[in-house]
């Protein structure tokens, strides 16, 4: 039996790189960037304008000229036009390249037109306005987006505005989502009165695709003959085995003995928690990862959030994210000498604080109560009476901000 | 010009019911459920046991038994065993159906079992110990989520427990994603010296993604006849056009003439905000809305996620979100009388406030500065100097908690 943090450790000792694969930019949401992105051009890649409106020289304005002859019209996408006197003007669009000519530009709400000519009708006119100079977002070369990056929709914005059709990103590992459990039976079929449904392997396996993770699934039933062939062929075929149930004192639960007969080498059985108590973590000769969770549906839950996910965000190079901290709402008693995962309501008050309302279930087969909940709220092993307004760490698994 | 509660509020009476369609529930992340979901059976169907042990009657306690007779041995899965007499007991599993004639569980942990004897090595037993009660989570017919719940990974555990292999959910809108500009070309293509890369379409459409809704993209030419034919065809095909560009005061700025020709009524012109001013909303008199929203890069991400997203949260019937709110981290002066919609980081500080980092770019060109940022916050049009400490409301577009 380990500690939470111990467990932790242990983990995370195993982080491991699953190399580097291209994929189109469209369907790279989601994935972690392997590679910095490069600006292929200047950003803004001309001076751009950024008003509809005339563009000229400003030593015009240092000569006293208010009123400019239109020398052509020039919209985004077309090439510049040059002026070849202060007198001249361009009008100009948002969007277009400023001509090397001309150096400022007025915007239509200052100026008459009439006759070809415009006129200034303000007098507050500075040097080099309304236009987004080149290169000032960014060099050529220089990145917009760092390795290690999760790719954001604005990602893939800036992706396609620097023509990488293509980008680097960490390659998933191939995992596989096992349920074990005999009293289990397909989501199609009707249970006989001592039977239940699988339900646990297709939480994980949405859980993964958040992450673009297309998981497989298995069951296999509880005979140590059938385990021991099914997660052999496994062991072969995937980089992780996530597996639910099988790993405590019951009679037939075959699951460590099994995987230590398999060359799977158990790192810790059992953690000081609750729920989640049986959890098992091994890894194979040939370097396969074995998370062996505890069958109950809480529990899969919470070791699934608390050290499946953060291993999987570290093999990617996610940067540590900084942990989350909230206020409890209420005073909880919890007397075991256990790290205690209570299951919270996370809100945000108008001083833009993060409030954790506890919302108990009936322990850790009560799954539909996760439905209600956002986060789990991790109230150390050490205390018993946790007060209201006392600051813990959270692991939401449910989007608030 | 309308202010942005203006705008807000008349975007807000346009909410539109797409109807509810049935989808396997394994595809149904992020989707909005249509109906609640009910469970089955009770939640859990069969007093189930919670510890692998034995399972036997607590009149035996009162009695003065300490030792059992082990009559058989009962798995999760199996049907139940039934004893006789209170001196005997059923070693059972964790999942397990408890059997009628039985009421209480002992764990292993407390027990010596030897030649088919289980004798107890603790006193605090109490009467129905260890057992997780029939319907205890919930009754049979009674909702396990409830319509309007967006679909998590918890949801579709729950979905599979219930056999819920469909379910019912919210039709997502037909949208397509038009830019238009003649100084964008194709991703693949090298732009010439003042042409750009199309890349507002793309982000909108991976926005779109994060919600199950696979947006289509179109490029129109800054021509009125081509955009008259193209807009029409679009008014025909989708539930929602979201535009980017054409709407300010450019000569060839042809989208607000171009749709109000084709009896897309306007709503509004110009809201008094930065980014996003020229933010133009319609309606066509078959029902169809038109977000028109300024090319600017910035622009058009904030008034997606300002405007288009919570209308879209509206329509599907998501329960209005309650808003955000974060504390600037430092003062911001910004004169303008418009609304400031500032790029901000949001980070957690361990008393669990939501602190707001301004990461100003370059205006609303920009992009580049979307992929730091994680959020904006919105600064009222009254105020020009915000001080450090001020809690603002914040709409964040980078997953943090």
């Amino acid at each position: 039996m380990v500690q939470v943090e111990e467990a932790e450790a242990i983990i995370k000792a195993e982080v491991k790189d699953f190399g580097t694969e291209s994929v189109p930019f469209e369907e790279a949401l989601g994935r972690v960037l392997a590679e910095d992105l490069k600006a292929d051009r200047d950003m803004p890649p001309y001076n751009r304008v950024a008003m509809d409106g005339i563009a000229f020289r400003y030593e015009a304005i240092e000569q006293g000229i208010q009123t400019f002859n239109i020398t052509a019209t020039q919209a985004a996408g077309d090439k510049p036009v040059e002026i070849q006197s202060a007198e001249e003007c361009v009008e100009i669009m948002t969007g277009a390249a400023l001509p090397a000519s001309t150096d400022t530009v007025v915007r239509y709400e200052d100026l008459v037109i009439q006759d070809g000519m415009a006129t200034l009708q303000t007098n507050g006119i500075n040097k080099g306005q309304n236009i987004h100079a080149q290169g000032k977002d960014k060099k050529q070369q220089e990145p917009v987006a760092l390795a290690s990056q999760v790719v954001t929709p604005a990602l893939i914005g800036v992706a396609a505005a620097v023509g990488a059709k293509e980008l680097q990103v960490k390659t998933l590992p191939k995992v596989v989502v096992i349920s074990t459990g005999d009293e289990l039976v397909k989501v199609e079929e009707t249970p006989l009165p001592y039977q239940i449904r699988r339900s646990n392997s297709y939480t994980i396996k949405a859980a993964l695709q958040q992450y673009g993770l297309q998981a497989d699934l298995l069951h296999i039933p509880d005979d140590v003959a059938t385990l021991k062939r099914q997660l052999n062929n496994c062991l072969q075929q995937y980089d992780v085995l996530i597996l639910s149930g099988g790993i405590s004192m019951g009679k037939f639960d075959y699951v460590p003995q099994v995987l230590e007969e398999l060359a799977v080498t158990k790192l810790f059985h059992k953690v000081k928690q609750r729920p989640g108590k049986p959890f098992w973590f091994g890894k194979h000769d040939n370097g396969v990862h074995v998370f062996a969770l505890p069958g109950n549906p809480v529990s899969t839950f919470m070791c699934f959030h608390r050290y499946f996910l953060p291993w999987l965000q570290a093999c990617l190079g996610i940067g540590a994210k900084s942990s989350l901290y909230a206020a409890l709402s209420k005073d909880i008693t919890f007397n075991p000498s256990l790290q205690y995962f209570l299951q919270v309501n996370i809100s945000l008050n108008e001083q833009g604080q993060m409030l954790a309302t506890p919302l108990e279930g009936n322990g850790s087969g009560d799954f539909a109560n996760l439905v209600e909940a956002d986060a789990f709220l991790e109230l150390p092993a050490e205390g018993c009476n946790f007060k209201q307004g006392e600051v813990y760490r959270v692991w939401p698994f449910r989007r608030k901000v």
